[in-house]
């Protein structure tokens, strides 16, 4: 199994990436979907921004460094790797501020154009926490109605009183991915605007915003885009909504001339218009370094082999012997960069794992979870991880009091 | 004038906290208004936190590295510098983003208080433009009704419709500072609540929230606390306050459960609730190495200092013979850490003594504004500025045509 790992590995054309990134000794990472590696990279070039732009170049670098563009510029280099124009994107605030803009532009859009009464936004239980509530959110505000719908009912469930369909593109817990074209295109059938989460797909597989005629995306910068915790998120506008859009997080970045400190706020044209506050400069200009590096490698090229990565997994996994509940879609075209399992000590069996140095992560209640990023994950990593769980499984070990206890991040 | 400042530097009990910052050569930084310096501790810490927590620790540092707990631990270190407790400060998303949030919430406490009909957020013409913005943003969800009112008369401006007072404690312009406790007394009087901005207030002098009685305050990390480019910004929610407020921007990270993934809301119990996405760690990370070294020096001190620094200025600048039209208050008790002065060439003039190595600011039309941040300036930088102000003015190299021209950040 090994061996066969290490023939793969020496045939990767992606391999050679792997030096690119600082991983710690001794770990099999699975968790690149949770949280991105270190690209080597980035420790240098933000010494530079804070010794050479920050402290040196000082109030300069917004003018000196472009730092007033950044933004714009990270936003443009993620643009292609989303099948969007590099003035459709903006990378900014986080994924949950930037769902809050877009569900409110939505709404004003529904409203411009005739349809007040459109206030509901549609999505599915069980979609990321964080996009639900954020529509709790405008819910509380009194101006959206939120609703849920099963996701083989979800094409039905658009009627005349959606405004927005809302919905992640490959599901954080299995890894299942929407059908983009096919339900954006039941979505403006009715009258419908729709907004794609992207956290889980953008950098990890091809997506095709503007060919599936998307009207909204977000996206995040600490996954596959390896930005870095808690890393600036991405937004994505249709330009042909552009001059239109309007989003009530005015900020003075937002501003067509901030720099004329005038009272009445006046939207920039295009993207800019969904700025809001001074851009975060050290955490986007580390999530440049992380979409250079990915942009580099290719979303084409990483999609290909992380289907490959998890079907050699799965084969080791079978091999092995070991029988678990797959809740990830067992064609690999049909899921993002992950597998999900469902075992009911998901969480002590993830624990003992770590403790073995293979880092993968559980989500409540019982989904033992691996994200396979291609851009530094060997074959030989499967063939380990596949071995370790196969002698967690086997012993007790994973019984242990010490990885019964809830850490307040799992 | 150089020998007297050299005296008072020798004699300057701050004078060694220089040296805790890295400041070019050949540099009067007269902007730490606009961007505070960088301290000489911060690009060690934030290699750190590449290498070993982001690197090393990956995804585990959430919990090893305690990075979940961060907006409260740099919340709570800033709270002594603005007269709060501990659980009343927390360190999230942009100053912009935080008024948004602070603004809906005054709104919501106002209709869990049995008046829904005030709407009216109360604010004053000229004041930072985003505050205004935010207000915007509110108004154009129909949820809010701006109102501005001339600074002498503010108190009476308050009636009940009025929802909120919103005011930045110190002018950006002029430096003008608001009695904090009066028109908190005033507003409350009337039933409003009242949010105060501390952007050029934190860190620069202290403030006394809670003696004040007020409800809500945001701030800048990037000024006078010296967090770096575009930091986390902060808000402040009085203790009294945080059970029953309730803010839009709805996070998974202000859920009382994150991790058990639930699709529907519920507020964290106390300030927690006011976070929304996941907390930037590197701008945090920056942010408290800026914030320990301010709190380190203490904000008394630092204000101290920085009203002998702007009187030295103002007493070179009369030695020198320049008469400039002061805009900021003649008494320093009575402004924050800054100096402004009106002239039509106010830009050209900035630009020119920016070539000259002295960096100060203006601001539309024609403010050229002085910041002294006493962490890191000297009495000898006020005689060296002047002498620069001086031979500018006294010549017409401001009238060169390089220095005309606006850049896109002024």
């Amino acid at each position: 199994m090994l061996e066969r790992a290490r023939t793969l590995d020496a045939g990767d054309p992606l391999a050679r990436y792997r030096e690119r990134f600082d991983l710690p000794e001794g770990v099999v990472y699975l968790d690149g979907n949770s949280l991105g590696a270190l690209p080597s990279a980035t420790p240098q070039r933000l010494a530079e921004v804070m010794r050479g732009e920050w402290g040196e170049g000082l109030i300069r670098s917004w003018n000196s460094a472009d730092w007033i563009d950044l933004p714009h510029r990270v936003g443009a280099k993620i643009a292609p790797l989303i099948g969007a124009s590099a003035g459709e994107v903006i990378a900014c605030d986080s994924t949950s501020v930037n769902l809050f803009k877009l569900i409110a532009a939505a709404l004003a859009l529904q409203k411009q154009r005739g349809h007040p009464g459109r206030k509901t936004i549609l999505s599915e239980p069980g979609n990321f926490p964080t996009d639900l509530y954020m529509i709790e959110g405008l819910e509380r505000q009194g101006l959206a109605l939120r609703r849920l719908a099963a996701r083989d009912t979800m094409a039905d469930a658009i009627d005349d009183d959606v405004a927005l369909l809302m919905l992640t593109h490959v599901h954080y817990k299995t890894g299942a991915i929407f059908d983009m074209a096919a339900l954006t295109a039941a979505a403006h059938a009715k009258g419908a605007l729709v907004l794609w989460d992207l956290s889980h797909s953008g950098g990890a597989l091809p997506v095709h915003l503007n060919s599936c005629n998307a009207d909204f995306a977000v996206g995040c910068g600490y996954k596959y885009l390896n930005g870095g915790p808690g890393a600036p998120a991405y937004l994505f506008v249709a330009d042909r909504l552009q001059q239109a859009v309007d989003q009530p997080l005015t900020g003075w970045m937002g501003h067509a001339a901030p720099f004329a400190f005038s009272d009445d706020y006046t939207a920039a044209p295009g993207i800019g218009r969904m700025l809001c506050g001074t851009p975060p400069i050290l955490g986007l200009s580390a999530l440049e370094v992380g979409v250079d590096l990915i942009a580099e490698i290719g979303v084409g090229r990483l999609y290909a082999k992380s289907q490959q990565l998890s079907e050699f997994f799965r084969q080791c996994l079978s091999e092995l012997g070991i029988e678990l509940e797959l809740v990830s879609p067992t064609k690999p075209a049909h899921r993002g960069s992950q597998l999900s399992f469902r075992h009911p000590e998901g969480y002590a069996i993830c624990q003992a794992l770590i403790a073995r140095g293979v880092i993968g992560d559980f989500r409540d209640p019982d989904i033992l979870r691996f994200g396979f990023a291609p851009a530094y994950l060997r074959f030989e990593d499967m063939a380990e991880a596949a071995r370790h769980l196969s002698e967690v499984l086997a012993s007790d070990e994973w019984q242990r009091e010490e990885f019964r206890d809830r850490a307040a991040v799992t």
